[in-house]
């Protein structure tokens, strides 16, 4: 196996073999593992020698690895009652999700999440790096982090009786910017031409040094970026996907305010990053919210009662609607004519679900009466607007890459979907609103949160943890220049679902009728 | 060049080249040193985009090696007035020595020593490796090294205007027990059968982790040592030696309690270490003491008058008498037969200078008049056998080691001494007494303090750091059985020279005649 606890049986000393006690288990590691470069972390050492002696010289040892170089981080009882655990991290702008693996059987022992702790400073990563470029505005972004992850850390442990000191190895995945902040790096030349990270590849990093507080001897895994624009989450969800172990061609997007894609296969791999603007992540509507109790993550639309039902989550009265709830609700809006193929809200179809705000119509999606908040939830022509725009920049990012390696849709074997809010798209939905191609349902695969699935591949297996580096080297980022190319698929993609209804021929509007 | 200062020139970033800052100087380095491994500490980091903007991307690399692994430890920027230095330290069991060292030319910038900090727990090691053992005995020790050191910075850089933080890399070497109570590591089973070390071979730690102020970046390079009595200042030694270099074949050996040795060339080195006793070190004899201001170096005697003259260090009054001119005295005592072959004061010679003490017969060298005490200096009967049995064991030794290998002494091209005290012995007398083998005086080389010459060359090349390893490896250690055959050699060289007068054919000693 190929995972990170190693059980190790030494002989013990004698005059014949008196070397010391590190470079014995270090020898009889070299044989197994089959290398030269194994060290051995200098707060281990302090307690190597009565560690051996108690265990009989029969341990486990628990490694981590940074690129050729293997590193013994603990030893333990191979009777010893408390786990050897991991954790993984998924360092993501809005949520942070934590989950600690058992090292020794690769099982995921709990799972928690919070809300990014610098959203104080700004929810949108680029306020943040401003902030950071102000005195002692980095440090203060980097201890926000931190210390937050020290509290969710024993939170944690806590919820599943563990002791943080029995974590050895961390495996941290973010966007490239969020990589920075977790470091202590001041991210201000990504955000000025020609947008430069200070590192792609931080390898492996002492929990110490960065102020985690687990095992003293406890490694950190950062996943490598790309670059400023594509950082170590989607190489995480790269990872996850195993996208660069297929034979066949598929995609990988992660749906957020970025929309970040990767098309390729075993042999290439060609990604990009575009703006798809906040509609896709709730953050342009009015009525729109993060996934949550109480909010409407799914829409059905009686085609002839126009009667709208919704679904929360956790069944609770409706207080907002998220990104996937949004998109079932324009699919719908469209499909039974209620908007028409600009988008633009129909009076006569809508009838008396209209009203109209500061000269701006509204359609309520949710009574007063029905409402958690006592009032009507309503749509805006604004909001259903600002959706359209991100649905085309995500269309046209789409159409861009796989031209750009000529390859058509119908070429795709899997479309996998990711992002914590992506993975609950409806493919349905978005195939009709025009935001994803029109591929029969069951390519379309949603990956959940791909950051943390990847990132808890790397503590189960040292063989993935060299597959990363491979993903990182193979990837080739194409700059997305917003080129008139791309302003002209862009501009086709305004429509619903698009001006060529050949490219959607699954999607079937209702033909006009009276209204309700 | 082999330096470990770099000049890089790397171009500035553009919108086609716009990979991460960290990245793009490892990438032009790691052209520059043909090596796939290179890495960037943390604390550099954080601060390298804006040191490469500063310098306009034209940098000198500050770099370290650890195995096969490169670590860029600072950037400066060329023209930057403030040397960059490096700190050799040979952590000797009785003196510290530290050299400051420029890393750009190589050269010493500055030099000191002092006694080592933790002589007052135990003047010989074996006290302190008893006293580590007890409850926070290895934390006191290891903080008086610790914090012994950091002193001697600050006073070694205040005496040249130099900053301890623009130290950029250490090596130090010592004994295995020394190099234990540098990182803290607990000792106790090297003296307990069968003499496990924690670790042979510890490489690069960072300085900080060991609690030495110098620039947060820096890493010590810790000599290996091939096991608890063969020590990584007898590697810095063979380095300094250029032993493992020449094709013929030489001797190295250190000289003070242990005689340690070493045999060989390019394609193998054999080595012991075996007891000598203290009388070498002057440690049992009641005049004799470590080397300083008026203490006797160089003895000489008259053959005709038998008077006995002296040299003291800075030329002060006497008042004690160092290893080295112990030896020159014996030596004279011998040829001009005041002392005969059993090492016995002979009355009939030494008349009036010989009195007698609790029945031990002692011999004024020193009258009051002279001396810096008001008393006389003798030596006693006891001091001279001990002498004896210090000597005799230093050639059963030499004669053990050479027979293992099939090699007579007149094979020898070179015998190099060394260490502290060594370096200072007169090899005719030592010749003389039987102490060394009778060689031609030219192929006796003294080396001086071969350990801090050792630990000076690792900071002014990195071929030197690649050498280390490979003289540790090919060091084959011979356990210095006391079996009968030593027994035997060690018995036949209690005489003056030795039984077998053919071994010593250029030893002339005086006949006897009458006394004065």
């Amino acid at each position: 196996m190929a995972g990170w606890v190693r059980y190790i049986s030494i002989a013990p000393p004698n005059l014949q073999n008196n070397t010391a006690d590190a470079d014995r288990l270090i020898g009889e590691l070299k044989t197994q593992l089959n290398t030269d470069a194994i060290d051995i972390d200098l707060y281990l050492l302090k307690r190597l020698p009565d560690l051996l002696r108690r265990c009989k010289y029969n341990v486990n040892c628990i490694l981590f690895k940074d690129r050729e170089r293997w590193l013994v981080t603990g030893v333990a009882h191979p009777q010893d009652i408390n786990p050897i655990y991991g954790l993984a991290v998924d360092l993501g702008t809005t949520r942070i999700v934590l989950r600690l693996i058992d090292l020794s059987t690769g099982r995921i022992t709990a799972e928690t999440s919070s809300d990014n702790p610098q959203i104080p400073v700004g929810p949108d990563i680029l306020a943040r790096i401003h902030f950071a470029d102000q005195d002692g505005g980095l440090n203060r972004l980097n201890r926000m982090i931190i210390d937050g992850l020290n509290q969710m850390i024993i939170r944690l442990c806590d919820s599943c009786k563990a002791e943080p000191y029995n974590i050895y190895s961390l495996s941290v995945a973010g966007n490239t910017a969020m990589t920075h902040f977790f470091m202590s790096l001041n991210p201000r030349w990504m955000i000025r031409e020609p947008y430069i990270p200070v590192i792609n590849r931080p390898g492996l990093i002492k929990a110490e040094e960065l102020g985690i507080r687990v095992n003293p001897a406890a490694r950190v895994l950062i996943f490598p970026s790309v670059g400023s624009y594509f950082g170590g989450d989607l190489i995480a969800g790269i990872l996850f996907s195993g996208l660069n172990k297929a034979e066949d061609t598929a995609i990988l997007v992660d749906v957020g305010t970025n929309a970040e894609v990767v098309i390729g296969n075993r042999d290439w791999l060609v990604a990009c990053a575009g703006a798809a603007g906040p509609a896709l992540e709730c953050g342009a509507t009015k009525i729109g919210m993060m996934a949550g109790p109480g909010v409407i993550d799914q829409v059905v639309i009686d085609h002839d009662t126009y009667n709208i039902r919704w679904h929360t989550i956790d069944n609770m009265p409706p207080k907002g609607i998220c990104g996937s709830g949004l998109i079932d609700l324009a699919s719908h809006l469209f499909l039974c004519g209620m908007i028409d193929i600009k988008g633009k809200l129909v009076p006569s179809v809508c009838g008396s679900r209209l009203n109209e705000k500061d000269g701006i119509r509204h359609l309520v999606g949710v009574p007063a009466e029905d409402s958690a908040t006592g009032s009507a939830l309503t749509i805006s022509q604004a909001d259903i607007d600002s959706l359209i725009r991100s649905k085309a920049a995500m269309y046209a990012i789409l159409e861009t890459i796989t031209s750009s390696v000529g390859i058509s849709f119908k070429d795709l074997s899997t479309f996998y979907v990711a992002g914590t809010f992506g993975s609950f798209i409806n493919p349905r939905s978005a195939i009709s609103i025009g935001m994803l191609p029109d591929l029969p349902i069951d390519r379309y695969k949603s990956l959940g949160n791909s950051s943390i699935g990847g990132t808890t591949m790397a503590l189960t297996s040292s063989k993935c943890l060299d597959e990363i580096d491979g993903i990182r080297g193979r990837v080739t980022y194409l700059e997305l220049n917003v080129n008139q190319e791309f302003m002209n698929r862009f501009s086709a993609a305004m429509f619903l679902p698009h001006t060529d209804p050949l490219l959607f021929r699954s999607v079937k509007v209702r033909t006009s009728r009276n209204p309700q």
